[in-house]
C-alpha cells in the first residue's frame, strides 16, 4: 500500500507557470491500476500548458497534475482487472476513449469523439503515482530499457505517422526535425525506406537529423530545399511527406516536394490557419493527405515495441537531459530554446541529474 | 477512306471565342485510330477554353480543335493495332500518359508526369473525326446508349471520386451539385451508400440533386448546412465528403461536416488558394484527404461500364440539350448560366436540335 | 423486475435432441444487460447442436440454452452501463472477445483468441430472457422491422463476406444459395456489383437466388457451371467468389471460375479437408483468399444497419416460418430438409404461428 | 552492329538435356532492344526445363534458348524506342503482358491472361544477346553491382512476396530457405519486420537462413517447428507466413504457425495438389492467403532497386558459383543437389570461373 501523499507537478491556477505540490495518492476504482512512475518525459504540449497558451486555457481545468509520457511499475490493481498485476513494468496509452461513439465502434478509438487525455483532462504522470484504467496499460518487454519505455507515447506518434502508408522503398521528406521528426527518420530507415530528406531551420536539430539517418539535411533558410529535393529525385519529388513541424512555410515546401500520387502525413500542429494551392498541391497531383493524431490503439504500440526489440532504433542521441521534478523551470526553459532532446523526470528518486 | 476535310470547332487565336473551320482530316500513324465522332459533350473546361481564362492562356497553343468527351465509330486503324477494328463503337480516355515516368511505372498513369490531353494539348473531338492512340480507346458495351457513351469521361470523374474509398453503408455529403456532383450522387447511391446530403447554392441544381437521389438537399445560402448535417448524423458528421464545387466556402463547410476518421475526396477545382484550419479539419480529426484527377486507367472505365450496364444509373435528367456544332455560342452561353445539363454536339449530322 | 423463472430451449444432455425447460431468469452483474427476447432465429449451427455433431460434442458443455440470433427489449442494466437503457430495442453481437489478446489489440476482436459465444459457450437466446454484456448490444434503428432485427447476425455474416473487398462494378459468383448466400446476393447487388452468378444444387434455393437478384442461376448437377461463367465473362472469370456452401465440389468450381487477380471470400464451413490445385487456383492466378468469420465489431453492424435503413435490401422471401418455441422439433426438421428460410421463434408470446 | 552469330544454350529437342549452339543474333523490330548479356543467373525453372519435366513438356516449343534472369548492356534499339539507349546498363522484366486483357486494364499486368515469358515461350538470355521489348527493360542504377543486377528477377519474387502486405513490426515465418527464401528473410529484415523463423529441412540452407538474418532456424525433421513458433510467440503464431518451399508438409506447418488474422503469401510451387483443413487454417482464423506470381510491373522493381541502393541487403552469401556457359551440365548438377546459391553465367566472356 503506497503512502498517503505524494509529490506532483501541477497547474494550480489558470495562468502561466506550475508548482510542485504534495497531494493525495490517487484512489483506484474497479478496472483501474495505480502505477508508480519510474521515468516521465516532457512533451511539447506540456510546454504549452506551462506557458498557458490559448489552447491550454480553453481546455484545462486547474488544478491538475500534468504529464502524459512515462513508464512505471504497477503498484495496485482494482477489481476485475485481468492481464496485468502489481510489479509489472508498464507504459500507458493516455488517451481514454468512450467505447461507444461511431469511431470507437469502427475500430478508430484514437479519434474517439469523447476522448479524454490523462495529464490534460485528468491528473497525469508528473507525480510519484498515476491512476490509469488497466485496459490502457502497455506491458513493457524486458528487452526495452527504461528511458525508451518512458517515451513510447511520442515514439508512437512517429511510428503512427511513418506507418500510415507504404514506406519500404519510398523516398521520404521529413519537415521538422525535432525529437519526433528525428524518431520518424529512424523509424522510416528501420522500415526500409529509400532516401530521406530532413528539412529543418534549427542547425542543432538539422545535425541531429543526420545522426538519425537523414541522407540529406536541408536548411530552407540557407538553400532552396524544394529545388534540392526535386533535383535529387529526377524532378519527381518524394513519395512520402512526413510533416512534423506545424510551420506553414515548411508545409508549403513539403507539398511542393511531394510527387504526384504521393502521401503527406501531417502530425505537426500549426498555430494558425494554413493556405493551400489545393489544385497544384493536392488535386492535380492526386495526392493523399492524412491527419495523424495520437497512436492507433494498439497497433502502433505493437509496432513500436517490435522495432525497439529488434534493436534497429538507436534513439540514444535524444537522451541528454535527466532531471529531478523540482528542476521543472529549468527543464521548460531548455525545451523552449529548441535544443533539448527528450527531457526525463524521475519523480520517485531523491537525486536530480542522472546519467 | 474518309473525305479529305472536315468541320471542327477550334480555338484559332489566343483570345476569347472559337470558330468552326474546315480542316484536314487527321492522318493516323502506327498504333493510332481514326474515330468518326457520333456525339460529343461539353465540359466545364471547354467553357474555360472558350472564355480564354488564365489557365487556358498558359496551356493551349492555338490553333487547336477542342473537346474531349465523346463517343464514335472507329473509321481506320494504324499499323500494329490489336483489339479494336473499324466499325467498333468506342469512347476514349483522352489523357495520354508517357509510360516511363515514376507514376506510370507504379500503375498511376492517370497522374503521369508528362501527361498530354487530347482536346487541350492536341486536336480534340469537337470535329467530325479525331485521332486517338488505339490503346486509349474504350470499346462500348452495346447495352449502353449513345448519349451515355458520350459522357463516360465526366461520369468517370464521378466514379473515380466516389470509389476512391469505401462507400457501401457510408453517409455522404456532396458539395456542388452540377452534372458531376449529380452523377456522384447517383453512383454513390448505386453503390450502397447511406444518407446523402446534397449541398448547393443554385436552386436549379439543388432540385436536380434531389432527382438523382439526395436524401437532403441543402442550400447554404438559406440554412446552416453544417448544423443540419451534424444534427442528422447524431453530431457525428458524414463518413465521406465528395467535393465537386471548387468553392472555398463549400470546401470549408464540407470539412466541418466530415466526421473524425472520414474521407474527403476533392475533385472540384478552386480558382484561388484555400485557407484551412488544418488542426481542426484534418489533423485532430485523423481525416484522409484525396486529390482526384481524371480517371484510373482503366479501372474506373470498367466500373463505370459495369454500373451503366446494371441499369442502376439513371442519368436521363442530365440530357436536355442536343445541338449542332454550329450552335456553339448558344451552348457556351447556356453552360455559363449554370442551368445546362450535359450539352451534346453531333458533328456528323446535318440537323441541329435532336431529341 | 422480471418474474423468477422463464422458458428456455436447452441442450440438457450430451446427445441429440433438446427440450424446453423452466429455468431461472439470468442474474446480471456490472456491465451486463438483461434482454427480453422478442424474436429469435435459427442458425445452421443450432441444427448441428440439436443433432449433436462431432463439433458440438467437442465444444458444448450441457446443460446450456442455445440460440444466438435475436432481437429484444432491454429489461435491466447492471452497474456502470452507459449508452443503453431499459426499453431500448436491441440486437447483440454474441461473440465475446477478451480484449487483451493480440487480435483484440490489433482491432480484430472478431477473431479473438479467447472468443466465447453466447448460445454455445453460455446460455443463449432461445428463451424469454438472455444476459448480454452491454458493450455487445446493438441498438436497433426504429426504421428496421422486428423480423429483420432478429437476423442481423447472419445478415452480418453476408455483409462481412461481401464487403471484405471491393464490390462495386465487380462480377460475382456465389456458391451456395441458402439464406446467407441469398442475403449475400442481395447485399452485393445493393452495393453496386455487376453480374451475379448464383450456383446451387437445390432447385428451391436456386429459385430463391433468382428472387434475390442473381442474373444467372446455375445448377452444377444440370450444367457445366464453370463453363457457363467463363463464357459469360469473356473467358476471364469472375472478380469475386463468395463461398457460402462449404461443399468441396462447389469450392473447386468456385476457384476455377475466379479470374486471375480475383478475390475469394470463404464463409461456408466444409465438414472435411479440401484438396486444392494451389498452383492453378491460387498461386499462378495471383488470387487473394480470405477466411471470413463472424462479423467485424462493429463495422459490419453499421454497414448492415445502413443497408437495411436505405430500403435496398428486400429480405422478405426469407421469412415464411414463424413458430412457437415449443415447435422446435418441427423447426429443426424443416431446416434439415433445406427448404426453410430464416425460421423465427417468439419466446415471449403465447401463440405459435404468426404472420 | 553485332556479329552475325552468337553462342546460345538451347533446348533443341523435346527431351532432357540442352546444348550450346551457334545461332543468329536476334533481329529487332520497332519498340525492341537488343541487349548484350553480361551476367545471367539460373532459376529453378531452368532446371525443370533442362530435366524436361511434365510442365516443360507441355509448355515449351523447342528449339528455344532458355534463361530469364540477367543483366546486360543495350546494343541496339528499334524504331520508336524512348527512354533507353545503346550503352545503358539494364536488366529486364521477362514477362510480356498483352496490354488489353482485364488484368492488364486493371493494373495487374503481372497476371496478364495472355502472358508470354522470354526464356520459356521465346528465346531467352543464356546467350550472348537477347531481344527484349524496350518497355520491359529496367535501367540499373550505377550503385548496383553487376552480380546483383543479374538476379533482380528472383529478388523481385522475394520483394513481391514480402511486400504484398504489412511487414514492419510483424513476426514472420519463412518456409523454405533456398535462394528466394533467404532473400525474403533479408528483405523482411530490411523492411523492419520483427522476429523471423526460418523453416527448412536442408541443413546447408538452414545455416544460410541464419546468415541472412533468421532469428530462429528450425528443421522440422529434427524438432517440432510448429510448437517452437507458437511457444516463441506466446501461443499466438506469426503475423506473416512467406511460403517459399512448395512442399505440402511445409505448407501445412506454415498455416498452423499463422496467427488468426494473419497473412500467408504463397510463392513456392507444389508439384501436386495440397489438402487443407480450410476451417481451422483459414476460415475460423480469418486468415488472408495470397498467391504470388512474378513481380508487380514495375512497383516491385522500384522497391528492389531502392532496397539494394540503400545498402541494407547483403546478398553476397548467395554468390559462390560463376561459370562459363559451356559448364552448364556441371551447373545443373550442382543446382539439383540443393546446395548452390545463384549460379552465374557470363556468355560474353572467354574465361570460365570468375571470382
Amino acid at each position: 500500500m503506497p503512502a498517503a501523499t505524494m509529490r506532483a507537478l501541477r497547474k494550480v491556477r489558470p495562468e502561466a507557470g506550475a508548482q510542485i505540490e504534495r497531494v493525495e495518492i490517487p484512489r483506484i476504482g474497479p478496472g483501474d491500476a495505480l502505477v508508480r512512475v519510474r521515468a516521465a518525459s516532457i512533451c511539447g504540449t506540456d510546454l504549452h500548458i506551462f506557458k498557458w497558451d490559448p489552447w491550454s486555457a480553453s481546455r484545462l481545468k486547474p488544478p491538475v497534475t500534468f504529464g502524459h509520457e512515462f513508464c512505471g511499475t504497477v503498484e495496485q490493481v482494482g477489481a476485475g482487472v485481468e492481464g496485468v498485476a502489481p510489479g509489472d513494468f508498464v507504459s500507458a496509452e493516455m488517451h481514454l476513449n468512450c467505447g461507444h461513439c461511431r469511431q470507437c465502434r469502427l475500430g478508430q478509438p484514437h479519434i474517439c469523439k469523447n476522448l479524454k487525455i490523462i495529464g490534460i483532462d485528468q491528473d497525469g504522470c508528473f507525480a510519484e503515482f498515476v491512476r490509469i484504467p488497466a485496459g490502457n496499460l502497455w506491458k513493457i518487454d524486458p528487452a526495452i530499457p527504461e528511458h525508451y519505455a518512458a517515451i513510447l507515447d511520442p515514439l508512437g506518434n512517429a511510428v503512427h505517422t511513418v506507418l500510415a502508408g507504404e514506406i519500404a522503398g519510398q523516398t521520404v521528406a521529413v519537415t521538422g526535425c525535432g525529437p519526433i521528426g528525428c524518431m520518424g527518420i529512424a523509424v522510416a530507415k528501420a522500415c526500409g525506406c529509400s532516401t530521406v530528406f530532413g528539412i529543418e531551420v534549427n542547425p542543432h536539430r538539422l545535425a541531429l537529423a543526420k545522426t538519425f539517418g537523414a541522407d540529406y539535411a536541408l536548411n530552407p533558410k540557407q538553400e532552396n530545399a524544394v529545388a534540392k529535393v526535386l533535383e535529387a529525385t529526377d524532378g519527381c519529388g518524394v513519395d512520402v511527406l512526413l510533416e512534423m513541424s506545424g510551420n506553414p512555410a515548411a508545409i508549403h515546401d513539403g507539398f511542393r516536394m511531394l510527387r504526384a500520387g504521393g502521401r503527406a502525413s501531417l502530425l505537426g500542429i500549426p498555430s494558425q490557419p494554413v493556405t493551400f494551392d489545393l489544385v497544384a498541391d493536392i488535386i492535380f497531383k492526386g495526392a493523399t493527405v492524412q491527419g495523424i493524431f495520437g497512436r492507433r490503439m494498439y497497433e502502433t504500440w505493437l509496432q513500436a515495441t517490435a522495432l525497439l526489440k529488434s534493436g534497429r532504433l538507436n534513439l540514444e542521441p535524444l537522451f541528454k537531459e535527466r532531471m529531478a521534478l523540482e528542476q521543472f523551470q529549468e527543464a521548460f526553459a531548455l525545451l523552449e530554446r529548441g535544443e533539448a532532446g527528450k527531457i526525463l523526470f524521475y519523480p520517485n528518486e531523491d537525486t536530480g541529474l542522472r546519467s
